[in-house]
């Protein structure tokens, strides 16, 4: 995990809009200058968050932080708004939404599937989500270089924005009674995953317009999410039968 | 990890049939008892390796060893003969074969997933692959309780009973133009997957009556494997469109 630390090199970094998951304050912290950066954080859409103290000197790996730590985001966060263009004109858009996500490896491993599948992008939520670091670009094999993540504030509202570009939101819930291969995906679509082992949130569930359900044939209650959205995103692929980019020859 | 050291713990835990994933002996050991630890430990199936010393002390976690250690298995090990009936007598049959996938948290996820898609069991060499270790129970989140896994000494010569048991063999390579969508998955198939960035091997390539390639449509080279294994064991559960188990009601 990259990240810096004190005042004067965290104001740098936003100034010069280097990519930051995230700036983190000591609990307690005031000043003109510590109030600057958080406000600096906030226009430059990079969440906040408070800590007590004696979890920073950890985070930052030394105490010597003057109460400001800023992790280096591994990749830059896209804008929303500019995500809702399909990334292949000839095929409607495709974006996955994940309502707290909070491993990074699931996190990776989804933005690696979305890529090989065609999607032109993710959105994750500022809090309850894992956010873009190391762990996650590892995960991904490569594929967070390629694939735009947009972080935004409301998870709700976003989907809203969605609705009205035209997109059809499906989430996913185990408890739907359509499953997955049901809905004609060849629509613009956002697809909606829950967190691990919590679903959807009661408010993003209500603003989906289908729930969808991956049938369970053996004596396991769920799939891990970064495989259910696998399963979702190639079924997609199927309906769609895009054509693949060219592979090597046999 | 549970491990057995000594002569007289393994000896007593072979004795009782106690499932073991492997027995690792101090290279320069000798003596009637640890060759009589080896023969019996080959007799039931069960791998054994040799190693240094210095590198069995680590893995016992004590330096009284006697030169033998036992990795104590999760679950035990099912024989491969026993898993080609399937499951569900009205289904066709469903194996999953893994030619040396070796990391932990993979072998986990497939064996979840293959469970969630109605497999009978999954396949895996006795060398080059994880065993059946405590990671690989709670990667499977408990799966690996419910499906039996066979650990057999040739992989090739394991489909080759397949065949002659009426099974297809489907291997996963990026290079078959053909793709997964387009076989006939109604009739008993074993699906092959290759290890972790290596593919398939040679041997077990031309054992297959069939290679198929997962479409990519995005600069990534490859899926990951558990991912690979969900989108072509699902892709089977759609085409058979086996019933679910009764889920609870919305």
């Amino acid at each position: 995990m990259n990240r810096l630390t004190g005042i004067h090199a965290v104001r740098e970094a936003l100034e010069a809009s280097q990519p930051l998951d995230s700036l983190i304050v000591a609990k307690g912290s005031h000043g003109n200058r510590i109030e600057e950066l958080v406000r600096l954080a906030r226009q430059h859409g990079v969440p906040v968050r408070f800590e007590e103290r004696i979890q920073l000197d950890r985070t930052a790996g030394t105490r010597e932080h003057q109460g400001v730590v800023a992790i280096v985001a591994a990749s830059p966060t896209a804008r929303f708004e500019d995500l809702l263009k399909p990334r292949d004109p000839e095929a409607p858009g495709l974006l996955v939404l994940l309502d707290g996500v909070e491993d990074p490896q699931n996190l990776g491993a989804i933005v690696r599937t979305s890529l090989a599948a065609g999607a032109q992008g993710v959105v994750i939520p500022e809090r309850r989500a894992a956010g873009l670091t190391d762990s996650v670009a590892r995960a991904s094999a490569g594929a967070l270089a390629h694939l735009p993540v947009a972080r935004v504030t409301n998870l709700s509202r976003a989907m809203e924005e969605m609705k009205e570009a035209g997109y059809w939101l499906v989430g996913l819930d185990e408890r739907a009674e359509k499953r997955h291969t049901e809905v004609d995906f060849k629509i613009p679509v956002g697809i909606v995953l829950g967190g691990e082992g919590k679903g959807l949130h009661a408010l993003v569930r209500e603003r989906c317009d289908f729930l969808v359900s991956i049938p369970m044939l053996g004596k396991v209650p769920s799939l891990n999410v970064s495989v259910a959205a696998a399963v979702v995103l190639y079924e997609i692929v199927r309906q769609r039968r895009v054509k693949a980019v060219p592979s090597s020859t046999k």
